[in-house]
């Protein structure tokens, strides 16, 4: 026994005890004849007095004690004569009369403080010690605390959390796998799982009804900061089922999370927003409702008055920024090159402000009258001292995209985008597929198992770019946290599905025969849906990256810094796996 | 909505309400003008009727399903006319007014019931069939409860789920690891983690005080059948702790296992032995305490009359099956061969009956007095009616071995190893380190990181064999279900462990230096365990593997037969993950 009580929990009604706690030196500060020690364990910070006319040796001992030392002290509790408020142990001190060194320590490579002096290569270097601070811990303790409610919340719905297996078979269809190679099956590979999707489907073949599993997934694909080459996923799948039936469940648990966790109490039921809809007046299948400044569609007003630029495409759109007609030249500007970068792409950005009269002043007033202007301004129902942006081209679904860019960006700017606030939403009615211009074929917007809505299915022979699936994503604050789907449960359907997407017969039978196979003895309607667990929990944490909320993430390149992984291998080791190592340069 | 309430829910209580069921044709059968279909979820069972007077039609396509048809059915609930007391709904069935066919299917390879006509090798090809049999799903359910209770438990605790990554570095030392060719980082490979000790161990150094996961883990070696490549283990690990505290709470955990999923309520602590007894008992560090049978050492009663085997020998051990006496020349000709096995290794067996009236008749009374009978029977506290049965070497540890095999063998032949009766123990005090005659040097017995037992610290220079580690496992009917110890938390003793176990520097540094680094920045006392979920599950479930506790096992070739992995991968993939099939004869 190290320890009788935590760092955390002594209080001012525990004053006489006598404790011993263990933990790590957090600060040393000396005064007149007394030494402070602030004692850190995961619960707390408690500090400990050593007085020089008390016991000489013992305060010397402590003196010599270095930051982060971890160390052993029994004392008795008293009142502190300068409380501190921001403490909860702030109201007491320890008296100590006894002290072990339980381990000495080097001086850190940064400070572990909430607000450290170490940059993120070192950090992520020594994560063992950035993992010390509280606001990273606290991450992962919120984590913790989420799976354990989705858990709690599913569980208490009968759903089953089965394991399914992480050596499965790859299949190139979608992302690119990770793979291991077969000491066993010389020549063959396992691959690492994109997600469970076929496996969860089988379990409902199975008759598992509600199955979940909280599970790492594994795609190889070039990182960014929401990215990371394996992820969590809370993977949930329903039998006998219809989309409504799914989209309750899982609103159900996403206020559950909300009153859990963030002690927030969602009442009404989160609003749906077609992805047709969602794309016409946000240019994003995740919208971010925080706040509005919807897209509105102008060419009907702009076209038709000498101005080229707006003459010679087929769609003109905006945004109208609340009060932010006051914006400079250069603020402007500033917009105007961030609508022009690579990542956005537009080729200029139109703006009018709407001065304090209501009069409309804009960068292309010579060529149009105050009354076009004056329409305009009434379809953005504009007022005085808002700003409109204006993009246009003749492909929509890409203007829409960059007026979604600028849109977040203004929402930004203008500080709509509160961490604290949170605008949950369903898109739903996504479309089946997508066609590809490089490869002339479409693609399965999901997956290739999401059902068609039924009324859609004779386009899938005429018009299978029209096909509304039945599937749904729950977007929260521009983010989806999850989406999902109904399931194609009837194998003549699948096998026609794949064929829309050009699977030769041979190929989907290679890669998912055994899917198809179990089609064949009794699979039940089902569906379901899936969240990334490493945004939501990045959301919850108000973290612009997913990174902070995984113990020991990997960084853009896929290493793991502190462990230094991936590495060599011994020679045996790749003989033993009848492999070799081919690089090309 | 596809139904108003599941298979397995309605009572007598019910009857006159009018329900919709959706699930599988388990079975139809024709009375008279009636058909009778038992419908199947994973609910349980119900019977619908269809009274041919009341709705031909209805009743015609009632007769057409088949065994697993996926149907929709609507109708009232009614008290049975013979009702099916096996049946939680044998009060009630559902007089059918409407029936949908949601999913037609082909007869299916086996028998979905309890007691299937299907072959191990056919179950596994159609596992997801396999899983509908409620035997199997039972075992599922299991597993999610458990998992579902040790969670609870350790939360209680203030344990926090961390997941660490998948994706890690190899080390050699140990087993063989399962690797991952990295695309980004040409020629360098990922290990799938064997267990997540290190990290567990880094976050202790974290300060997250107490942690656990329940995580896969992956070892590459030829299997059997309680061993799998991917299996689960729950990892734990605290901080501040000493030997006596990780017991305590563990065995709690173990206790509240025992008392959630089996109703069984054990007050008393488990008891401990350590593991020097427990060879010299048992032959086996984790012996099967549901039956006595201990081992007796006799050679200083048995030696010296002139029966060549013994007196050639430094060690002859036996046991004593209670009420054996009475086997005959056959069966003990089995047990002779048996222990003859290679397998078991003997080069054979001495007997000795106690008669009625209490004198010895051995198979060696030749060359023994009933007086030295008579000892050795007292050694033995033999009574009338018992068989005693000896093995002998010069090796001793080898013969306790033989010795432990014959102890089960005898347990299982009289019935003393009851899958309802649970008998739980710590071993404890294992070694530190064992001698590995081939490779002439000591190798860890748990792992590099384990502590010896301070006082043995200074035998590591003078005989290392002889330390005792801070080590423990727990042990319920034979079966090790969890082990762990004490950790090095400092880094010289860490460094002294290496040397040691004849690592260089060098090797010590690039396999471990990022522990051993961190060890530097005070790391406090911890340790912790890990249970092996699979055997858990299995040995609550009376199953003989743990395969049938998990959804989609392996067989022995490392093979999923379902899905067909591991398979050959398309060269491209090879290409760009910069390696090469190398295949040598």
């Amino acid at each position: 026994m190290y320890r009788t009580r935590t760092c955390g929990d002594l209080r001012h009604a525990d004053e006489g005890l006598v404790v011993t706690l263990a933990g790590w030196v957090q600060r040393i500060r000396k005064l007149g004849g007394m030494t402070f020690v602030d004692i850190r364990d995961r619960y707390g910070i408690t500090q400990l007095v050593f007085d020089e006319k008390d016991n000489a040796a013992l305060c010397e001992k402590a003196n010599k004690l270095g930051r982060e030392y971890v160390i052993q002290a029994r004392g008795t509790v008293r009142e502190r004569s300068s409380k501190n408020a921001n403490l909860p142990t702030g109201d007491i001190e320890i008296l100590v009369s006894e002290l072990n060194i339980l381990n000495s320590s080097l001086t850190p490579p940064f400070t572990i403080e909430d607000e450290s002096d170490g940059g993120d290569d070192l950090r992520m270097k020594y994560r063992y010690l950035d993992l010390r601070r509280t606001v990273v811990r606290k991450n992962l303790e919120l984590r913790h605390r989420m799976a354990f409610e989705i858990r709690n919340y599913l569980n208490d719905l009968g759903f089953l959390e089965v394991e399914t297996p992480v050596l499965v078979n790859s299949t190139p269809e979608g992302a690119r796998d990770f793979v291991v190679p077969s000491r066993m099956n010389p020549g063959q590979f396992y691959a690492l799982p994109q997600s469970p999707q076929t496996l969860k489907q089988l379990l409902m073949v199975s008759g598992f009804d509600r199955y979940f599993q909280i599970v790492k997934c594994f795609r190889d694909e070039d990182l960014r900061a929401d990215r990371q080459p394996e992820f969590t996923q809370v993977d949930c799948e329903m039998s006998f089922v219809t989309q409504e039936d799914v989209i309750t469940t899982f609103e159900g648990m996403a206020k559950h999370l909300f009153k859990a966790i963030r002690n927030i109490e969602i009442k009404e039921a989160f609003p749906r927003m077609t992805w047709q809809d969602a794309m016409k007046y946000y240019g994003s299948d995740k919208p971010d409702l925080r706040f509005g400044m919807k897209i509105v569609e102008v060419q009907d007003i702009m076209k038709g008055y000498g101005f080229s630029v707006f003459d010679n495409v087929s769609y003109i759109g905006g945004i109208c920024a609340e009060g932010a007609a006051s914006y400079t030249r250069k603020q402007i500007d500033q917009l105007t090159d961030f609508v022009k970068r690579s990542q956005v792409g537009a080729q200029g950005l139109v703006y009018a402000r709407i001065e304090a009269d209501g009069t409309v002043k804009s960068s292309v007033d010579k060529f149009y009258s105050q009354d076009v202007l004056k329409q305009m301004k009434e379809a953005f129902a504009a007022k005085p001292g808002d700003l409109i942006l204006i993009l246009c081209g003749n492909d929509a679904m890409k203007v829409r995209k960059q007026l979604n860019e600028l849109r977040l960006e203004m929402g930004n700017r203008l500080g709509f985008r509160d961490k604290n606030k949170f605008s949950c939403l369903w898109v739903i009615d996504f479309p089946l597929l997508e066609w590809n211009e490089e490869d002339q074929r479409f693609y399965a917007m999901h997956h290739p198992f999401t059902s068609p809505n039924p009324e859609d299915i004779p386009l899938l022979d005429t018009d299978p770019g029209a096909v509304r699936a039945w599937a749904y994503d729950m977007v929260i604050n521009g983010v989806e946290v999850g989406g999902g789907s109904i399931r194609i449960h009837d194998s003549n359907l699948q096998d026609k599905m794949f064929r829309v997407l050009g699977f030769t017969e041979e190929r989907a039978q290679s890669q998912f025969g055994f899917l198809m196979n179990a089609f064949k003895y009794g699979a039940p309607p089902h569906g379901g849906l899936a969240y990334g667990l490493d945004r939501w929990v990045s959301l919850f944490a108000g973290l612009d990256s997913i990174r902070d909320c995984i113990a020991f993430p990997k960084n853009n390149s896929g290493r793991d810094v502190m462990l230094d992984a991936p590495s060599d291998l011994e020679p045996g080791q790749l003989e033993e796996l009848s492999i070799k190592v081919d690089i090309k340069n």
